[in-house]
This record gives structure tokens, C-alpha cells and sequence, in this order.
């Protein structure tokens, strides 16, 4: 799983059916001290969460399909969190 | 799933036979200033697309095998949509 | 597989159902020598860990379902085991 | 899916029974100009190809097994097709 | 699937139940030329690998679970062979 930052989202109306009535967000991942990497991964949202959420995404097929409720969409990214508290604890001197 | 825009196709007449009939394009993967980056993804096209659309990529092999129709193929990365509109709302000044 | 460092944890109240009552660990990457690289990694923890053990994640869908015990849950990654011991044998010369 | 060259090969007499009579092939991974990137990739053979071929490979586990016919075989990535034609079409100059 | 050197050990006395009796390696994948790449792997070894042998490994779920003999083992890497040449035939001239 990554955390990112809710930065937008796409509009198809051409898309498998298993699309129609998804909403389809765009995510940027973010590193423990809150700054961005890597490219922005398009994942569908099943929290109702919004621009500049901080969410949980799961890249994983069979994930995302179980989170959306449908068994057979071809999809591969999800929304399944947003998160409150981010608690950092670095080279053990937390514990 | 990635954005990208389609940039070319491929022909191989000596292949799997789940391909027959089906088109491989070439996408190369954009971020949301409209920047390539990142290597060509080889999808099996499922929606009609063609050179110069903007299209969504969906790359996990249970994904691809349901978008195709084909329960037995062996493919990893399918194009699922065509887009029409990204919406960017940068850290969090959208919502 | 990887090994890592745990470096943090998340709260999330708003999630999927199935993540009601599991620890949510962030975990450091460090290669052989201990160093860090690479982005940290969210894992679900099944073996008690806490900040600064050195632990086992397992980044699989399938994998991570089963160590939870949830046949459904959208996961990708999951804390599989907690580090005593790294022997390190390089270019061949410790056999 | 990945467009490459076949580099190579490997030869492993003590092995899972799985690759019994299976060719190992070497591929390099190469970009729509024809330049390599990245790693090889070590994919079993099932189209024919040989050294210099052009070849398509898919890596995701149950593509492979399902391209070997071997239910059970502990495999990530296969050689699906030889390639003839690349046309490329690039920044849409080619609908 | 990728070609590595056994270049040490990991002992976890606190891991999930699949992996007792299980014998974990470092692996250090190499390139053509026999350098080393990118991080070290930790995999399940089933092939009586030692230090400095140069094997293969599977990276993902299923394949590592049936290599195993355990259907429900959270494992996403195993040893699959110990490789004995890596014949190289660069840009075509060895056909």
C-alpha cells in the first residue's frame, strides 16, 4: 500500500462497464515527510474522498475488485482509506 | 492504472493463439502535465483506440484476461477506456 | 520479499471494514548493510512488530490475505516475520 | 507486455520438474527507437524464437503457466510472439 | 524471472507457521556481464542453494507457493533453480 495526496481526477465516458458510475482519482505519492515521488497512480475511490485527501491505496487486482464489489472489473488500483495520523518514528528511537 | 497516449502498434503473425484478432498498441505512459516518462507499455486494445488518444491502462493479468473475453490468455496490460477530461487540483487548492 | 525497518505507523478511522483492528506499520527498505533505499512500504502487521524491529514484508496480494486471515480484504502487503539474524556471505567467499 | 531482443540463454540442470524440456531465453527490453533499457529478462521460450529475434513477453504468473500448458509451474514470464512490424505513430502526427 | 548469486541468510525465529523449516537466502541479481544490479532479494530456498551459487528466482505468489508445496504459505520469492552456463549471443551475431 501508498499513501498519497488526491490531486484530481479523469473523466472516460468511453470504458469497460465495470467503470460506469466509479469515480476515477488521481493519487501522488507522498514520502514520510509529506513530499511527493514516483508518478501519479489512477485508482478508483471507494471512500467518497476527495482533492487533497490523504488516502490508502492497494495496487493489486484482486484487492481492487473486492473493495469496488465487482468480481469481474478490470482494475488494478484502489482507494480503501484516508487517513487521520501519519505517527513517525525513525531509526527505532520511537519504541 | 497509467494515462498514456497510443504511439504506434505491433504486428506479429508467429504468436499466441488467444491474440488472433486482437490489436496490440504501443502507449507511452504521460503524467499530468502531459509529460511522457517512463518506457512504452504493450496493451491489447479493447476500445477502439488509435494513434494520438489519450487512453487508461490497466496492467494485471486477471484484469486484461476479463477486458479481453478470453479466460485463458496470457496477457498482462489491456487499454480499458479512452480519456476525455484529467482534472488537476495541485495540493489540495481544488476541493 | 523485503526487509526493513519499522519507522512509523498510520491511523485511519474512515477504511475498509477489514482493516477494523489491524495495525497499519510503515517500514524502511535497507539493503545489506543496513542502509535505507527505496520508499517506505504499508504493511499490515500479523506478527506484533513495533518501531525499530527489523521485519519481513511480504508485497502479494494472495500472501498477505492469507497471513491476515481474511480471505476478502484489499491488501497488498503484510509483516510476515521479525529479524534476529542477517548473515552476509558476498562474492562467494563465505562457503 | 514488453518488446525485446533475445540475448541469450540459460542452461540450469538442477531445477523445479516444471522446466523440464523448457528453453530459458534471455531478453533485453528495447524502446520504440530500438535502444535498450533496463534488465534482462530470463522468459521461457514457447513461440521458437532465437538469438536476435524481436519477441513479445508477458510477465505475470498464470500468462505463463497458462502459455507453457503446465497448471503448476512455478513461472513469471514467457516469450508469447516474435515480432514483425513496429509502427510507430508518435504525438498522434500518425492518424 | 531473475539470475542472482546467493550472497547470504536471514534467521527469524518469530514468523508466520509456513516458514518454519524453511531455509531463507539473500539473493543478489546480476546482469549479463556479471554485475550487480538493483537490491538484494530475500526468497524461499527449495533447491539446496548455498552461498555464491548463482540461481534463479520467481518473484511471485503462486509460483512461490507451489514451488513450496505450501498452497496457503504469504510468500512472493523462491529459488527455482541453480544455473550452470549463460550462454550470450549480444545484438543478433550469435544465430
Amino acid at each position: 500500500m501508498v499513501i498519497g495526496r488526491v490531486v484530481g481526477s479523469v473523466v472516460a465516458t468511453q470504458k469497460n462497464e465495470s467503470f460506469v458510475g466509479s469515480k476515477m482519482l488521481l493519487v501522488q505519492p507522498l514520502d514520510l515527510d509529506g513530499n511527493d515521488y514516483g508518478q501519479e497512480i489512477l485508482a478508483i475511490d471507494t471512500q467518497d474522498a476527495g482533492p487533497g485527501d490523504i488516502v490508502l491505496v492497494v495496487s493489486e487486482g484482486n484487492s481492487a475488485r473486492q473493495a469496488m464489489g465487482k468480481s469481474d472489473a478490470p482494475v488494478d488500483s484502489v482507494i480503501i482509506g484516508v487517513v487521520d495520523t501519519i505517527r513517525v518514528s525513525r531509526h527505532g528511537e520511537g519504541r
